[in-house]
């Protein structure tokens, strides 16, 4: 019925082209937490990103082929990006904060040809190269002047090796459901799994993130997540397609985040919970007064009430977003609508808690009965998996079949989350499905517990897991960091104060004072606590 | 390399699935010019867009079908909309304002099967009808109680019509580049011809909207533009992506407009020069102050200096967007960087005047040399013609393999736009190939002729058209309409104010005083001045 037909496919890169050709000046800046601020922009970074390209293809990097990153928040690892990409590559973010060996497994299974590091993460590769004979060159991400001696195979400083690209390169189309990145899941049951995400995908989480978080047009962003988690949530390309401002951060602490905010008049920045306590814990003179309302996006666990409610005095609207690895990074989001702010403070926070709906970019997101695939009662109360589906939803695990299988029987991705639909459609977590506690036949969600205990006027963090117990089965086990000055808050006193808000079957069996183990982006690692919770007497 | 595939279209429709079931509250608002408001919700527009699709489905209409719509801004053409593309059928919006004949042609040229009427056309219709071969059945956007007597085959009140349907449906998955609207472009030469959108490219165009127009979330946007006009621009997507409040308006005139702004604080509206001049120029006692800084966004022709200077002053953000019926409208931006406020008011409005760059959802925007097809030196100065590709371009015109090569020769989509392209990559326009006049030789830019009338206080709308000449070959000839209480201006007046601002031989030979021939959407229609110019002495 037509006449000619054409194929225009969505790549992520060419967000990048289009933000350097009309929005070339528009700034990309790098702080560490001492040193100088380093500014370029848009132009600068696409013009090194097809240098990238075209010394990758010079060096046999083809469409398919893995490229490894090692590194922090910089410019250099946003252009290597979209450098990596341009070629239909794929930039593989290693998280840094590894161990030596899970390190070397994953660039094994990545078979990556190509590692592009930060200075500081030579010593480490150093130990492991032997043992990684996919990789053909080693690119430290640095200049001449500050290039170690190291022994890593045709290593070379990032900056001699881009010299040699004259940048006079174009980036060819080619199919939209190429893959364009990928990572790791932390992987703390079993092996990691490669998270495999493509162009389509990507430029449609980026396009999501841009309407639920309102970006506006020109937002500042704040780099405190960092970029190789997750993709750093798509926020690579969502801030690019709307042009605006991105302010790289090294070192997640109250004092430069302030000051960064402050200095650059920051609108929009992400991060767990854990960041937020971080803000609102800190010292008094490394605070500083807001320039505006601030944005503040988080994901990875439900904030507490406490902390919304402290976030909102301190002039930070939060929006809680909820997803995984596997769906691009957030792909739900708790709208808030106008009349939620008739509500008294605790209502509001509980209606916040709640992981709320899916982007409209996500085509599916329900809790089902795993067993019958069929969606739990709109009752707030009835327990189901949840589940997604659509094009912000990986595809499949790299060489994994199996596991890629097994996540996405009955055509949905099952999360492994357990959680409920409120009457009004909005998702809520009760827990993981390994972190419910069951005890004496009743299921216990840890997130209730932790949430009593998180309101105690001495409660920094607290994390709770199941002890295995003789008679009841599993027993509430909670490990409990105390804020700076309350040390003397005890086991019994945090005790009687979640008689006071649970169900005594509910309330935590032992308390545990120490400092929570957490990964590098922040969540508490309860797989060790569990592990820890069975010596507890 | 990879485990399951899935596959998850881009479908228009969607867009207002989402917004019902997230955003059901967020209100549809009709104002006629005197009678009551009328309000409904997203969740509304939806079930009873999906009655529409169960209704249309059980009278026989299938993917690919044509259904027609002749209506002004209401929810109920806002519904049926969604209703029709739900099924893979395609929206066929008409222009109310076409000649009877006109209506009979593109009817039958489209072969629409249902005509959905506002009641205002069922007279015109009954004229025709026995033209229409291809039309079974005639629905008319009204209730029982308003239903007119008609001869119209199978008429039905709508209201009547959707309550057959119990609602109980589902839209399915089909391709995302199926169909999903079309219009007619204005046919000022030759035949109309169809301009046929499928889900991709609207899709893309809507989310386009959202980061070149900066909507945040929850806009407020006012019907200004007619729905049935090219997609309204795709905003009927837009909006609802973003979750924002439709304010839909009949008359196009100033007191309901700054009705409208005032009672529902209006953030955006969209509209043609024309509607600017028609707020500039309202009597004050129809002006009323904005509730805020209001998005106008324009299109259709470059904005005048003067025109911008009182917009800006009046409390409305000006942007300029450029487009054709056939790049589902607006696909570039006069993005507007910080430092150009700097600028003087004539050298700020010089710059906004320009059509700018691509959207970042259009993959090609460049004026080429047609006969080479190489891009024009970016001068500001070489003329070639602007042409598009990518997503939003259409794929071709509806029943013309001649036309679509034509337009797509080369592989770029042909405007008939003459342009230049500025050092810093921004196109600007300065004429229609066939808006060109040519005057011994030297080509006159007809914007530019009328740009220096419409600097001129006693001018309202300017027009300026070749008039054959013996001895020029062609010479300028101007329609001029004069703002209330200045008509005592004279032609020699505006002759001299011409001669000082353009070389002598870009002058307007005759000037005519007179109402200006406009199209529904406020457009001048040159090809009838073209045809008076001839007579004129």
């Amino acid at each position: 019925m037509l006449g000619l037909m054409q194929d225009w496919p969505l790549l992520c890169h060419r967000i990048i082209e289009h933000a350097a050709k009309y929005h070339g000046t528009q700034e990309v800046i790098t702080r560490s937490v001492e040193g100088p601020i380093h500014r370029t922009n848009y132009a600068e970074i696409h013009a090194r990103a097809l240098k990238v390209s075209q010394r990758l293809e010079r060096d046999g990097i083809k469409l398919g082929d893995r490229v490894a990153t090692i590194a922090w928040n910089t410019w250099r690892h946003l252009e290597v990006w979209y450098g990596i990409m341009g070629i239909g590559a794929i930039c593989h973010t290693v998280n840094p904060r590894l161990f030596p060996e899970q390190i070397a497994w994953i660039i094994n299974h990545a078979q990556d040809r190509v590692v592009m590091t930060d200075i500081t993460f030579v010593p480490v590769l150093e130990k492991i190269a032997g043992d990684l004979p996919s990789v053909e060159r080693y690119i430290v991400l640095t200049d001449r002047a500050h290039m170690p001696q190291t022994t890593l195979k045709n290593a070379v400083a990032y900056e001699d090796w881009i010299a040699e690209a004259d940048g006079k390169f174009e980036w060819k189309n080619f199919d939209e459901n190429t893959a364009a990145a990928m990572c790791y899941t932390s992987g703390t049951t079993g092996d990691p799994k490669g998270v495999v995400y493509h162009h389509r995908g990507a430029y449609l989480l980026a396009v999501g993130n841009v309407i639920t978080c309102g970006m506006g047009k020109h937002p500042v962003y704040l780099w405190t997540l960092p970029m190789f988690h997750c993709n750093g949530w798509c926020f690579p390309w969502t801030l690019s397609i709307v042009a605006g401002t991105h302010v790289c951060l090294r070192a997640v602490r109250a004092a430069p985040i302030f000051n960064a905010i402050a200095d650059h008049k920051v609108t929009h920045l992400c991060g767990a919970p854990i960041v937020m306590s971080t803000l609102l814990n800190a010292p008094a003179e490394e605070k500083k007064p807001l320039p505006h309302l601030v944005q503040f996006a988080t994901a990875a666990a439900p904030p507490p009430e406490a902390v919304l409610a402290a976030m909102k005095d301190a002039g930070f609207n939060v929006t809680h977003l909820y997803g995984l690895t596997e769906t691009y990074g957030p792909a739900s989001i708790n709208e808030w609508h106008g009349e939620r702010e008739a509500l008294g403070p605790p209502d509001q926070a509980a209606k916040k808690a709640r992981q709320g709906v899916r982007y409209p970019t996500l085509e599916g997101l329900d809790v089902l009965d795993p067993e019958t695939m069929q969606p739990v009662p709109r009752d707030g109360s009835t327990l189901g998996e949840v589940m997604f589906r659509g094009n912000v939803v990986m595809k499949g695990y790299l060489k994994n079949k199996v596991a890629s299988e097994k996540a996405f029987s009955g055509g949905w991705f099952h999360s492994g989350d357990l959680g409920v639909v409120h009457p009004d459609g909005y998702i809520q977590l009760k827990d993981r499905s390994k972190d419910i506690i069951i005890s004496g036949g009743e299921n216990i969600s840890s997130i209730e517990v932790e949430d009593a205990l998180l309101k105690h006027p001495s409660v920094l963090h607290a994390a709770v897991v199941a002890r295995p117990d003789e008679k009841w089965g599993e027993t509430p086990c909670a490990f409990v960091e105390r804020k700076k000055g309350h040390n003397k808050t005890t086991e019994r006193e945090l005790v009687a104060w979640c008689r006071d808000m649970l169900a005594h079957y509910k309330c935590p069996r032992h308390i545990v004072f120490c400092e929570l183990p957490k990964t590098s982006t922040g969540k508490i690692q309860k797989f060790k606590l569990r592990e820890r919770a069975k010596g507890v007497e």
